[in-house]
């Protein structure tokens, strides 16, 4: 049984990742490749149930290091439950999100030490990174103006200069890991699209070619 | 000021920790000691709610790193917004529970990797360890004996081979470090009472001489 693969899309809110990220599933869909679409923090029972304690706005301050063990509390039980049995049984894994968010908001933006989340990282899914990730990027101003007035969760109401550091991160993290493909999001629907498209096309060749 | 002395009790369930606990928090009150009685995992909204996660039976098989993340998250928020600045404040804590458990039930009884926590216990704790611990042991049958038909949650519900684990992960650890004295627990309460006494005395003498 050949591994399926692992694909991740990332960004801040307001990029468009949803959307994008239910294309990216249907092209996989039309090509014959039987995909397991997911989410970060969440994917199972618990894992919700984590995300929920996450969003939810609350009156107590969060501690950074708290913040970051629920985030990978909920990745241990989703690796485990779900990420790794179906790439086991040859199916691709989407995820909306995963550990690029957490070197982004946690380290970019909360300043947690990113040796922490390395650890963490290493511990909870060193034998599980993504083949590939999409990483829709735009404007802070552009992003949040298509949020909107939507109710915003705990992580939403956070200030510009948070998501400046967020952004910032993921930037980085995209120049320095291969794996990580950066896509305009600032643009017209149909031309992210269209690059979605082809950069999708390209990881299909060569993912055809390997064992 | 002269920062508070941080007190743990640990065991099993049903050694008695809730009433030995309460008495030990009466005899400090008694000889005019300002006491934060708290327990893990909890002693915080968020960390009550992580609580809840953990305990509640539930059909999804929880994994052993989730769960450990789980309690780590809680015990992170826990420090930072109760124990920590209730020390820096100079009042001491009493609390049911803390990283002796995590050894105990994740290492012994779910055999996760004891660096792992060591690790965890570092970044979230490492410069706020209890400066002294009783540890109330009971063999297993008399230990579960007391908890009787109550409603069991998620530990509760584990065979008597995880108990036999975890009561023996305790008993190494009393052995291995210091700050743990190790109390029997398996007669009557007052005879367990005394000897909580008499260990707090000597405590409470050494802790006088310290600045």
């Amino acid at each position: 049984m050949t591994r399926g693969r692992f694909i991740t899309v990332e960004g801040m809110e307001g990029v468009g990742k949803t959307t994008h990220v239910r294309a990216i599933g249907q092209r996989l869909a039309d090509v014959g490749i039987e995909v397991v679409h997911t989410r970060e923090p969440g994917g199972t029972p618990l894992a919700e149930e984590i995300r929920e304690l996450l969003v939810s706005p609350r009156d107590e301050a969060v501690d950074a290091h708290a913040e970051t063990l629920l985030v990978f509390a909920a990745r241990a039980q989703h690796v485990a439950a779900v990420i790794e049995p179906a790439l086991r049984a040859g199916k691709w894994v989407l995820c909306d999100r995963f550990t690029d968010s957490t070197f982004a908001y946690q380290c970019g933006g909360r300043g947690v030490n990113e040796a922490f989340v390395e650890a963490l990282a290493g511990a909870v899914h060193g034998h599980c990174w993504p083949d590939i990730t999409f990483f829709l990027d735009a404007p802070v101003e552009v992003a949040l103006g298509r949020i909107g007035e939507r109710a915003r969760d705990r992580f939403e109401r956070e200030d510009i200069a948070f998501f400046e550091r967020v952004r910032s991160t993921f930037r980085q993290r995209a120049r320095q890991q291969s794996r990580i493909v950066q896509i305009d999001a600032s643009g017209a629907q149909e031309r992210v699209d269209q690059a979605l498209a082809k950069a999708l096309d390209d990881f299909l060749h060569t993912a055809a070619k390997r064992p």
